[in-house]
């Protein structure tokens, strides 16, 4: 960390300064310059924040040179996290396809959609049972009906579950039936759920915040491996923006910038990350192309007739066009689709 | 709401959109104007996802008149909201102001900070003692043993209590203990939280997320009132934007905007609205001037010294020069600080 | 256009709007609702703007459906526009690649990179020979020196010149060098700029503005195409968000959606959309798998001496590995590299 | 400016990063700490765009200390700058008001509102006769003939004039009748103008970008002032967020961030700010009592005919009653409207 005085900093602010360093077990060293003087921070200052230091008298300001998170970070782990979800590889050399419904309805919706995303080529059946609804007025989902039925789907048709979860209590009903828990970007830094899930072993998706930096999303993250669940993919599903074509705009930066940064797994939303049906198809082009490690579609028998997220889901003959699409970029760069 | 065809829809992409309303039992009205057609929907349409039209073959856009929100809104009680906290009316003529550390650190530092912004003439002590915190290497508060130095601080000297509450299993406890319950931007959208407060009576203040919409922010009030909690108080403490010299960007704009859609008391934050100690004053003034029905700043013993959120704290002189600007600035516009 | 009424708007409110419409020589079409009544306008509303409306007593909302802009639309022209540069085709079925340095800096400088990215396969030279710079105190480029630069690397290899012209006064002399005339994103909505580019044949290439929507980035457009210069191409550079990692963020989303919009050509500039430059190539595949008919990416025979920009910028080696990723992406959705 | 090398940078990458500094005329100062090192940089780095640094191999990050702009700090001249203009001073103890239409439509229009503005106690006349507007179908201004309407109403009222300039052409017209010359949002970033204004000695009001940060608004200002023209004031006028419900988000923090930093004068623009009249009012008093030195303010004499900006106009008695609270809110803090 550096700590730069203002041009006139008197001798004494620039004294306590010193001593406040010291006072946190670490070592100052002083520079002179022409029109002002510095303090470098030698140490582990990864928990302090340097407004510790920006609001001392004569203090113009205070920089952290190196990122505050560390578990998730290719500093402590340079090797990719591959995460293994029964016979499916998340984070290796395959692309992963999740997909299905925004919420599970019924057991003919989900089964038929199930059946219908195995057979085009995707791993992951995805389907909402429990449903953050920006109106209390709106469907909330089947809750652990819709549990129980994307289970039905899982052993009829081999898929994985991935399904999210949006309170602490739910944590242990939600992963006796999930093969990963997602955390939706309105939870990232919902920390009570993250805490909890860092206590499990099952893979938890993180999706990220509306309005979260790539450096918050990575914190959001170091929660959860910190307290013990190494399991952590990352999603990226759009953020917000003033644009107002699209319902939030995809950061396709975030997936090289994310990748250089930390071992996890990245899966793109391209649904949510545009929220156009028709454009679907060309945004999760974009990702694969770009490295992401999966993507996540939603898919519906008759999105004409969802109860949410309908503008934005695939009928089955679209996804499979999408597919199609995906393997093709796949294996131009080398990673084909699982 | 109104459902626009595109300028070449097919009778039959009209007829359809037609169907689909007297489905969801709305009324139909079309209109043929010189390029397109186009259907008014009468009826009660405040749960209808206008997407669900908009994704329809042949539909250019759908668009939602009324606002979604109904029992926080002034078309449905049109009087302000007044909550009574013990003595203490927040929402009335008079503006309330809270004040206190980011985090109870200590029963020395939480009792001289309590009897110094109580002389200064603040009627609510703040202090978190569940902290929500980007890193989980960082200070995260001192939870029960924080709640019952605050209800000390209470006993001495008569000061409201506010503090935080960051999860469902925790309400009980911190209702315990508080005198209103604060729900922090990063948990504005965390709708188990939400519901679990409306189920008290305890008040409840609703921070606005970092990257909420009013809209939101309003349907987030909504959550808890419509599960019978009518005593919601609203705080504007910052939305996030592009500029990085503030923490925050302070939406001056929403006191008005909330005080004429919503009945609901509004306080600001200046403290994490603009992040900046120097200016917390001048903020403050300006969100009294704009018409907030209260303030809540964060005060410390020892800024250079806090645990958390230093650099924003006004030491005990800073906060009486700001009461002292406060109360011009009240008595101006003809609202007395409490 | 639809002017909803407030629901207790008076008789003699609703008499005012129907009147204000009829005096634009507009059709009102009266709808009454359960709550509220509404006019829709039929007409020729695309100069109107909806606040002259929402403005009049009784009024809630005035909501424009169709889309302001006409002569960039699809509407209007539905077929591809493809703009002839000698014998380069940009917005066809081929890929076009620009490349070049930020700046012009001499004669070494641009005559080697020319003959690197024109053996690499681009076919377009980029340079900057007129540099609008954040700060007055840098390197403003070599002006009417460097324009003759660019003239003679064309001379030398046969590759088309694309540079930007910044004022009304100099589009005589920049237009008597280029092939094309590049708009900077700070000067989008430049309207004298503008007009006077519509005033030339010469094609335009115009980026996006910072903060600037699609809707306003098509009406720039507009503003050069109403005004007679047809050969108008776009390019996406990037918007500014909160997030602080990369230089912009690139909004993969407006690819697909201006393509469906706006029949003008879309080039994707990958270097600005990032400012990364190990991240460059993973942002150009992904804008060509999206649908981008050419990227433009900076090229400088050695990034750490440059005047500008020299840290998103590929020496040849990159630059020449960019070009192989492109063309294997190009190929997988059947478009070649030119 | 600080240079911090990568955990594992080697001792050649290191030696590279002295050896540039050196050859740059600066200083380099080497420090070395547990996890890494750092070069600190001595001398003018004011000029330097650290990114030349951050680009070298082994460097992980380089950051500049000190703030770009010299002219306009308040580290180069403490005391504020009083722009006089004629009897008027802008920037003193007293707080002046700017008032009158968007756009000049009309001899009657404009003398009316200035008669109205002037008796209410304005002490500018704003009114744009070049009009930079979204679509090139709307109203465009009456150009020179607005000027002089302008001028016409400073011979009857005695008030200032200030009116938007919008390209280098017409500079000289335009200084011909105004007093103060406005540089407005979308040209905020057009340098060709900047730099002939600083040629002239007109006082310039220069406008925030729609997502200008405030580093950038203020180089903005030193190209005017590096030119040789010290008379610029600065109008904070709303930026670009994601909220809808508001034209703009008016950035109250950026009144004492920017007073703080430098001593030009600040005016605040309620009616872009918010966008909507019942509003303006409320915003015009927060910006006086956050430390602004003026307002400027939209009024019409019949805002539901305006052919620009109706909706965020105010009628002369709406104006009235606003200068009322103005007033009352500047007495507050001691500052008087002129």
């Amino acid at each position: 960390m550096f700590i730069a005085m203002k041009p006139h900093a008197t001798e004494a602010e620039f004294e306590a300064v010193v001593e406040k360093v010291k006072s946190l077990g670490l070592s100052p060293h002083p520079i002179s310059g022409a029109e002002r003087r510095v303090v470098a921070v030698v140490g582990n200052t990864g928990a302090i924040d340097p407004d510790i230091f920006a609001m001392l008298p004569g203090v113009a300001e205070a920089l952290r040179v190196s990122q505050p998170f560390k578990l998730v970070s290719r500093e402590v782990k340079d090797e990719d996290t591959v995460i293994r979800v029964g016979d499916v590889e998340v984070g290796g050399k395959g692309i992963v396809v999740m997909a299905g419904p925004c919420s599970v309805e019924s057991e003919e919706q989900i089964l038929s959609t199930a059946a219908a995303v195995k057979k085009a080529g995707a791993s992951f059946l995805r389907g909402g049972a429990y449903k953050p609804r920006t109106s209390p007025y709106e469907f909330q989902g089947l809750r652990e009906e819709g549990l129980k039925l994307l289970a039905l789907a899982r052993e009829k048709t081999g898929l994985k579950v991935i399904t999210e979860v949006m309170s602490t209590e739910t944590v242990p009903l939600v992963a006796r039936y999930a093969d990963v828990l997602q955390v939706g970007a309105r939870n990232m830094q919902n920390y009570s759920l993250l805490e909890r899930l860092g206590e499990v072993r099952t893979p938890v998706m993180l999706k990220r915040g509306l309005s979260a930096t790539i450096r918050e999303w990575l914190m959001a993250a170091e929660y959860i491996v910190s307290k013990g669940n190494p399991n952590v993919m990352l999603c990226e599903r759009g953020i917000r923006t003033f644009e107002t074509m699209t319902r939030n705009t995809l950061d396709i930066n975030a997936i090289p910038v994310v990748k250089a940064l930390s071992h996890l797994p990245v899966i793109v939303d391209p649904s949510h990350g545009i929220g156009l049906r028709k454009h679907v198809a060309a945004v999760a082009r974009a990702a694969i192309a770009a490295g992401a490690d999966g993507i996540i579609i939603e898919v519906h028998p008759n999105p004409e007739k969802a109860l949410s997220d309908g503008h934005q889901s695939l009928n089955f003959t679209e996804f499979e066009e999408l597919m199609r699409q995906a393997r093709v970029i796949g294996q131009a760069i080398g990673r084909p689709l699982l």
